[in-house]
């Protein structure tokens, strides 16, 4: 930020610090996945985390491909909100020894993320389509449609594992 | 944290953990919403976040109610996660200048608090099914369904705004 002036002026201004933000947020969540896997005890929710670490990897490409399709520099800007919902996941599965409850821990952490992603790429597709880059919102879609579905993946393992303990 | 053990246990103590977080980003969101208010240019705007502020007076009591039936202290613990999303607002809103764009900037910065919401509630209204209290469940869904709502309106609402401009 200039001494004397406000560094956004337009929605395009608006939309490219967006769009910089997410890019640090997905690029962080690269880094982080691996240690849910890590972490996770039941096969298939660290299936699912390797899965989405997959996914992920493809999400910070299409943000390069939509930096370049608008002609801007594939900058990372630092993302305090991100940084708020890793440092809090890590802070509560530190608490946590057993494993079924780290699990549920983990599922509930990994969430948290998904709809802060979910958030951002909605915001992000409708100002990209009322500045008329139709083609940068169509990438975009087709990252929020990922997240939705592993949010759901997420809702649908949390359920089974509680389904099973109480068989 | 004890020096030797780890504090989260069983899922009843991640329950309450998750609890005493989203009272402290629910108690901080109230301390947020008057500068959003003063923020927001357009009055339709203003008087969205008016409402949700309300509605976040009563979150917090039900928070404090659900405390009281499942006989744990009404306390607040820290919660990085809303931290960040809050100090990523304030960042934003404070490097612009237009009305118009300080207005799209305020509804992405009110959904993403909303998401954090949703999702965490999501989560308490899953564990307290599965801890047998859905009489705290129900308290949760109701504040669920009026953060699913507030979402809804922000979306209503960035959409007109720019229908308006675009006519």
């Amino acid at each position: 930020m200039g001494l004397f002036s406000k560094d956004i002026e337009t929605m395009d201004d608006l939309f490219v610090h967006m769009l910089r933000d997410i890019y640090y947020a997905e690029k962080k969540i690269v880094k982080s996945l691996p240690d849910m896997i890590e972490e996770a005890n039941e096969p298939q929710l660290k299936q699912a985390f390797q899965s989405h670490l997959e996914e992920t990897e493809n999400h910070v490409a299409r943000i390069e491909e939509v930096f370049r399709m608008h002609g801007v520099d594939a900058k990372a800007i630092d993302c305090p909100a991100i940084d708020g919902i890793i440092e809090e996941a890590e802070g509560v599965t530190g608490e946590v020894e057993d494993k079924k409850v780290l699990d549920a821990a983990l599922i509930a952490a990994a969430q948290a993320v998904e709809h802060y992603e979910i958030t951002r790429y909605g915001t992000l597709i409708a100002w990209a389509k009322q500045l008329g880059r139709n083609d940068c919102a169509s990438i975009l879609e087709r990252t929020l449609k990922e997240e939705k579905a592993a949010d759901a993946k997420l809702n649908a393992l949390a359920e089974s594992f509680v389904n099973r303990r109480a068989a």
